[in-house]
């Protein structure tokens, strides 16, 4: 397995990959693995010649009062992650080899970027969409692999590719869980142990979701209100927003009828989870 | 030569050529071609197995009481032309097929877009950039080949391709003029007899101020009242902008030390023209 800090290094090696007719498989990620990236990495492993995983944790992506200084990187452990799963290739570039001095250009989705987690994280999703930009054009992926427990940021991406008439496909993978039903996340590992536990009631509130609309409910404020009311007895818990949207346009549907996504980000103490779940009316 | 109007058909001709290694040259245009697109088309041919030439009247990139509905449309022409040359394949898609309903993705370039024409066209730069980013990844070219007669959107471009890693390589060719120095344009056949006998004094204010500067003039105020003082003179002209700016960044050079652009759009009658020189203090 090679470790790739250069982008025109990394770029060559792709651009000789394609010309070779090898189909490419790209895992964008900002590392600090764990099982939800590894589940994503088989999957490209099972269907592509070669496989690319990025480890960069992005900057455009962070307001000025979020995590970047803190949020967790170890990139011994995940690229011995990556060895065992068969890696091709870790590209691991410096935050001053993506963005130098004068840097000037953005990628921005509108509407489906101002939404959910968009509202509270003003330029996330830009600063998300230029650098997957960024990395594919670098990486030049067949397919690119994103995670459902960003749901958010997979609904951009593909909208983004289709929209820029992108030479790939984006494919989304199922979000990995913990036994008590919490989505994997790198950000989990913030949790003390009382806000851990407090932390499993994420999953249950979308699992009430779910079958409170098997049930017959359509009613989307009411089942909000009861999914709030939930959380809320769940201790160390803030509810930032929990809303139920159209999957294609991420505006807000009034009564369910066909797929919904039920999406929401809850602070546990000072740590900021997000999940979701879809269902169908 | 083929003619192509699918995104798909092409994206795929374009796949398959990239897999077979064959090194591809791209002209993007919005038809109604003249000598100065086939100077770059010439070029590309010279350097590249494949030539495509896109023919596209890009909606996104015209202001709303811009010219964008008598912009002069000829495919017939066009391709005759392209045949010519010898290009392989012209990619002339609908606007309904470059932008579906419900599209949402724009790519911007901060500062660079707000000034000299992105002044009096708010939005221009963003919508140029769009489709060259949207045409690149169809065509997927090793080279494409800009006209230095809209200098700013060569920069602009060559700094988009550079900021967002782009695989391929911009290359920028001379202005092409008649003989009277008028640079050649699509625009140039809006123009009544006189105002075409007037549009001349473009270039020979340019050619005053390269002189002026050759002479070891430096102070740009002064440089641009003379060259101004000259267009006035000439009937039918109002000038728009006439600016000597930093050819990387576009910002106005006080005083003239390196390379410097001198850069003007100037109405003859109701039709916009823009030309610019490079000049060295």
């Amino acid at each position: 397995m090679k470790i790739i800090r250069s982008i025109k290094e990394m770029q060559q090696l792709a651009g000789s990959w394609k010309r070779r007719g090898y189909r490419v498989g790209f895992v964008p990620t900002m590392g600090a693995l764990h099982e939800g990236h590894l589940s994503l990495i088989r999957q490209a492993r099972k269907n592509n010649k070669k496989v690319i995983v990025s480890i960069f944790v992005n900057p455009t992506q962070f307001g000025p009062k979020e995590d970047f200084k803190k949020y967790p990187r170890n990139l011994s452990e995940d690229a011995r992650l990556c060895r065992k799963e068969g890696v091709d290739v870790v590209f691991c570039p410096s935050a001053v080899e993506m963005y130098p001095s004068n840097y000037k250009t953005y990628v921005e989705i509108e509407d489906l970027s101002a939404v959910l987690c968009g509202e509270f994280r003003p330029g996330h999703f830009r600063g998300v969409a230029t650098v997957v930009t960024k990395l594919f054009n670098i990486v030049q992926p067949d397919i690119a692999y994103l995670g459902q427990k960003d749901a958010q940021q997979a609904i951009i991406i593909k909208r983004m590719a289709r929209d820029l008439n992108m030479p790939l496909r984006i494919e989304i993978v199922p979000t990995r869980r913990d036994r008590d039903g919490l989505a994997l996340s790198s950000r989990n590992r913030y949790l003390t142990a009382a806000e851990r536990k407090s932390a499993a009631v994420l999953n249950r509130a979308l699992n009430l979701g779910h079958k409170l609309v098997a049930d017959g409910n359509r009613n989307s404020r009411k089942i909000i209100t009861k999914l709030k009311a939930l959380i809320r007895k769940s201790p160390r818990t803030r509810i930032q927003y929990l809303e139920i949207v159209d999957p294609q346009d991420l505006r807000p549907v009034a009564r369910i009828k066909g797929q919904a996504l039920i999406a929401l980000a809850v602070y546990l103490g000072k740590t900021r989870l997000i999940d979701n779940i879809i269902v169908r009316g």
